[in-house]
């Protein structure tokens, strides 16, 4: 059965006790109002406003290195996941919701479920 | 005097002798054609289409770690180091065209020319 992915945007991973520094820093640096702070489990993210650019743009307190990572979203992970491995990149470990993976060239991404299908750039079909 | 900024793009660094196989993983994986191959001194770049995000997406060849960094575009390179530096960002090498500058929260990112103001999301004025 075809399923669907894109693009859904990039977290800016942060190494920081101090997540209010690192938001602002970004939010400013970027031009993009902070929208949104939520906490799950230990990770806590600040979302920026990457509606311009029909994106997910989040900074995200963790304690791996700092990096910037992009997200897959997709209406059928276990599928994309699969179509994904078959490209070379490998899992990694299911978090939560999504799935961490490693690209061939070595950075890391996440697939995760797609939230609004019906808003921003068309999702690629993929029988 | 004013001068504007906003998020250009991401570029998907690559520590790989082989950029085609690189960028057609990422390519497929992100459902965006390749639009562009050029060479520049010793980097090689390849153009995703990021035209629905209103951003630039390219993987390019480097010799350090693999990961991704963002492009802030400006019509005022100087002005936006300045700006940058303020927020607490460092200069780390003036190349080319462009400045790399590291994040407080240590993510390389590089500040470019903006090339195309009137297309895509506005610029945010800084006074």
């Amino acid at each position: 059965m075809a399923h669907h992915s894109r693009l859904a945007g990039f977290i800016i991973d942060c190494r920081t006790d101090d997540l209010d520094a690192s938001a602002n820093f970004w939010s400013q640096a970027l031009g993009m109002p902070e929208t949104d702070r939520y906490e799950e489990g230990s990770s806590v993210y600040a979302e920026l406003d990457g509606s311009a650019h029909g994106m997910h743009i989040e900074v995200q307190r963790v304690s791996h290195e700092s990096r910037v990572h992009l997200d897959i979203e997709t209406d059928d992970i276990d599928a994309e996941v699969e179509r994904l491995e078959k490209l070379g990149a490998k899992r990694v470990a299911f978090v939560k919701r999504w799935w961490v993976m490693e690209a061939p060239s070595g950075q890391r991404f996440c697939v995760v479920k797609m939230k609004n299908p019906e808003r921003g750039p068309a999702p690629t079909r993929w029988d």
